[in-house]
């Protein structure tokens, strides 16, 4: 568990609820446990997904994957336990008000629920979605567009926003949920290995389908140019202290691992 | 996950928690949500346990286990589904005062944490505990020992039972995993295949330690004895409506499958 979690990685997840904490007017420490429960989740999302039975993936942050390291049953249950302990953390540590808690609570376990996560893998896997525009947007809003979004709809939760700033920050989660998954399929291709810590290629090497294949390079980077412009206009839209939140949006779209 | 959900099994997990319900006062179905969240997580475990690169069992309940019908990659992710349905059947369906859900929900995760369920699995597998009788108890009280309880221990939190009530049921629990533990090895000799839905000794064949391979059988039975009359001590002790309770307790006494 440790392995995988302290492998590095670029925090986009806790981050991002930090920031949106202090976009409503809050502290960062005070949403600090959903946001860890967040990356906990990630890791764990991560281990199993790297599975021989599943991506077969051996490096991940630059490092042999855990079941590399430690065998497929320890990184089955690494990724057991992590799940089990993001939930932990928000129990014994997150404060508020308990039915915000719960509240915050239901977001995050919905994102990685069968309607969220999980079902994204497993259409992923089962190839039940369409192979084309649609598809590809409907799979990736399930598999890492939900837990991003996660990452702002707890502390909307947590701290009880009101509705101009829940109505934006919504439509900036799912721009910068997009934004994200096309800069990835575009890293995949034209990213350094080094910087990357995993094959360059891979996408292509599983037969994933991507934002690169579907749509070609070019047309890929316009459309991240114009999720990158629909995330700022959302952050405008919602209001309060988004200047963390505009930094986190120009270093997705600008980011080289 | 409907397919291993559905595959029948005792129910023992959620039928304790519904007569813990009954012995507090309460309704069985101001528990319900609770309770099915427990099968939930067992059968989750199940299904992960069952893995090729874990016991590598095919058949449980009398049917193939997940991976064998559906692939491996499909088990993880049905395993993944049913914990975050699990959480997510509390937090939507759950009554009761949001304190104290909250406070049966980490009764709940702390069984299958790591200081409980997973840490238990991990012990097994990495065979970190001594293969003597408190190795052996110390096991079985994470591997099994811990999630029964929580079939306790959430509705004594949920309905903020007193401390007589508590101090019983949580006796009753404790001794109760271990019979139900003693049992299990017992039956995984001297069981009948078509009645157990699993092959027989499959136990030795894994080389796992058990009460019958750290006791023999005669000592085993004898332990059986002790526990099954210091659980039902310990219900005396409780007080309530504990009919249910002790009718469970000689079931899983005499029960053969």
């Amino acid at each position: 568990m440790r392995y995988s979690l302290l492998a590095g990685g670029k925090r986009i997840r806790p981050v991002l609820a930090l920031a949106t904490a202090e976009a409503l007017g809050h502290g960062q420490d005070e949403v600090m446990p959903l946001a860890g429960a967040i990356e906990l989740i990630h890791t764990y999302s991560l281990i199993h997904d790297d599975l021989p039975a599943m991506d077969d993936d051996e490096l991940r942050r630059g490092k042999p994957t855990c079941h590399v390291v430690y065998g497929e049953d320890v990184a089955i249950l690494a990724g057991d336990g992590l799940f089990a302990e993001a939930i932990k953390l928000v129990l014994d540590e997150q404060a508020g008000e308990p039915e915000r808690v719960l509240r915050a609570l239901r977001h995050l376990v919905d994102a990685i629920s069968v309607s969220g996560m999980v079902g994204g893998q497993y259409a992923d896997v089962k190839e039940t979605v369409a192979f084309d525009e649609n598809g590809l947007r409907h799979l990736h809003a399930l598999k890492t567009g939900r837990l991003i979004g996660a990452a702002i709809e707890c502390p909307l939760a947590l701290f009880g926003a009101g509705e101009a700033a829940t109505m934006g920050l919504r439509r900036f989660a799912a721009e910068l949920g997009v934004l994200f998954q096309i800069v990835d399929d575009i890293l995949d291709v034209t990213g350094d290995e080094a910087a990357l810590g995993k094959p360059q290629g891979s996408d292509e090497r599983h037969g994933k389908r991507t934002y690169v294949s579907v749509f070609g390079l070019d047309r890929a980077r316009e459309l991240a140019q114009q999720s990158h412009a629909g995330a700022r206009a959302a952050l405008a839209e919602a209001g309060g202290q988004t200047a963390t939140l505009e930094q986190i949006t120009d270093y997705i779209l600008t980011r080289d691992t």
